[in-house]
């Protein structure tokens, strides 16, 4: 049984055991619901928090046409057994103006970083804010997401907040497209375009199992298969810092950004060394439709 | 039984019941005891983090002079029913670089904030990294660093710890000097002047508790008072935000920072309103000497 929670003291209070978080701003899909069923397996108490948070959109349209429906969300966090779904109103989030902010130098200077100007700075301050305040063993994150996951990673080494990081793999639909909520707004004659990104990714995560491990070689092998792309950027990155890289000689992802459209997508490839090989997280992928469609 | 404790994890898991902490950077003075003694009556685990904060000291060559005695800290810790001294080795506080700056905006742009830069953010980052890590149920703070205080309440506030700060009243030595570590390097010849600075204070709010609510008026008196003094600043402020303000007409503090020699001082009144009068806050006078000089 799901109940909704208004305030932090409520929230922490009820909570039994060890704690789950998976922090999100709702709109469901796939790649929540996978974050609640790891969260459901390693704690007692699974709280999901939902907060549409002003501090990380640097773009004020982007805010306030991101999609919200309480009711399809809390019928989805029913189904992955969440027992608290922490919707907090705005006067519990900001009581009074808030003058504190959380920055994570270097791990935020690069990929999204600069086009997304304060919106690390905004992911570190509320996740810092829902820690502080909620207090969970637990944290799970998506690695579509690859370079909040390695702020809040060091976020969490830096403030020694005692709670273990978890990052899960990347939803993606039957075709391929990395699940996003901002996928609803892509036409469908965009679509064999928004394809050709994980189209590329993939290739690269071939050439690297396959012992390809240049930074320059795999940037080439996204940019050929995406070759009419409108891309901000193709990059090898290390997962710890976020830092670009020449080759994959650490943990690592190649990530990318493009406009779509008027939708702007994101979506990575993580680079593994499992037993001194690597290997490429290319996500999961649905075998029907996603029900962000229906 | 005061015990040493090493990490952030041993600790927080030998905390039982509620925990009250107090934060220092050891050199034990009558105003650390004090505060241990009101963690004391109000906590089941009494915690006292003892950190030198590189983060916090804009001045190299103060950070190296600061004094330190962990012996003698020990003792005191003893005599105060303290029952854990957090005394992290650098390694634990920071196991790779920091990379996480916390800042308070606005609370720390006058007063200490421009003549110390970096300052509080020193003190913001090591202050939520100890909550985040330890997870107290109160904290004890002096109210000599009035504005610190302030930055500690709004970090607090903006970042939902579950965390009650608890400000406490300055303590003095017998002739007026508020107690601090630093006192130690005052020569013998620079204690007259030194004493100007709180009988200023006094002075100022003896005209408060009179009715003479005016800024222009208060600090007039604290500068005639120090006539011969280096004064860097003289300021009213409010309480919450360290705003300088015009009169008192919320609950608000008088401050000071002088030099007297080689050494750097700051003190204050705290004004309170109290069923509507306005209370100088003077601080807590030893009727002995302070054993930092023993």
């Amino acid at each position: 049984m799901t109940e909704i929670t208004r305030t932090f003291a409520e929230t922490r209070q009820r909570g039994r055991g060890r704690v789950g978080l998976v922090p999100t701003m709702g709109f469901f899909h796939e790649g929540h619901s996978a974050l609640m069923a790891a969260a459901r397996a390693a704690s007692e108490t699974v709280v999901v928090s939902l907060f549409v948070n002003p501090l990380q959109f640097n773009d004020r349209a982007d805010l306030e046409r991101y999609p919200r429906d309480l009711d399809r969300d809390l019928e989805i966090a029913r189904e992955q057994g969440v027992d608290l779904l922490f919707v907090p109103p705005a006067e519990e989030m900001y009581p009074l103006e808030p003058l504190t902010r959380v920055e994570v130098a270097r791990v935020a200077d690069h990929l999204e970083g600069p086009r997304r100007p304060g919106h690390f700075a905004g992911v570190a301050t509320v996740v810092a804010k829902l820690f502080a305040g909620l207090q969970p063993d637990f944290a799970f994150f998506g690695r579509k997401d690859a370079q909040q996951l390695a702020v809040v990673r060091r976020l969490v080494l830096d403030l020694s907040f005692p709670v273990t990081v978890i990052g899960r793999p990347t939803l993606r639909e039957a075709d391929g497209l990395a699940l996003s909520s901002r996928n609803v707004y892509l036409r469908p004659d965009d679509r064999p375009q928004a394809l050709l990104l994980s189209m590329g990714l993939f290739a690269a995560a071939d050439l690297a199992e396959a012992g390809h491990f240049e930074a320059s070689e795999l940037i080439a092998a996204v940019r050929r298969v995406g070759s009419g792309e409108d891309f901000e950027y193709v990059t090898l990155a290390s997962q710890d810092t976020a830092q670009p890289i020449d080759r994959i000689d650490r943990p690592s992802f190649l990530a990318l950004a493009a406009r779509i459209g008027s939708v702007r997508l994101i979506d990575n490839v993580a680079f593994d060394l499992v037993a001194g090989n690597v290997i490429g997280d290319r996500g999961i992928r649905l075998s029907a439709p996603s029900r962000l469609y229906s």
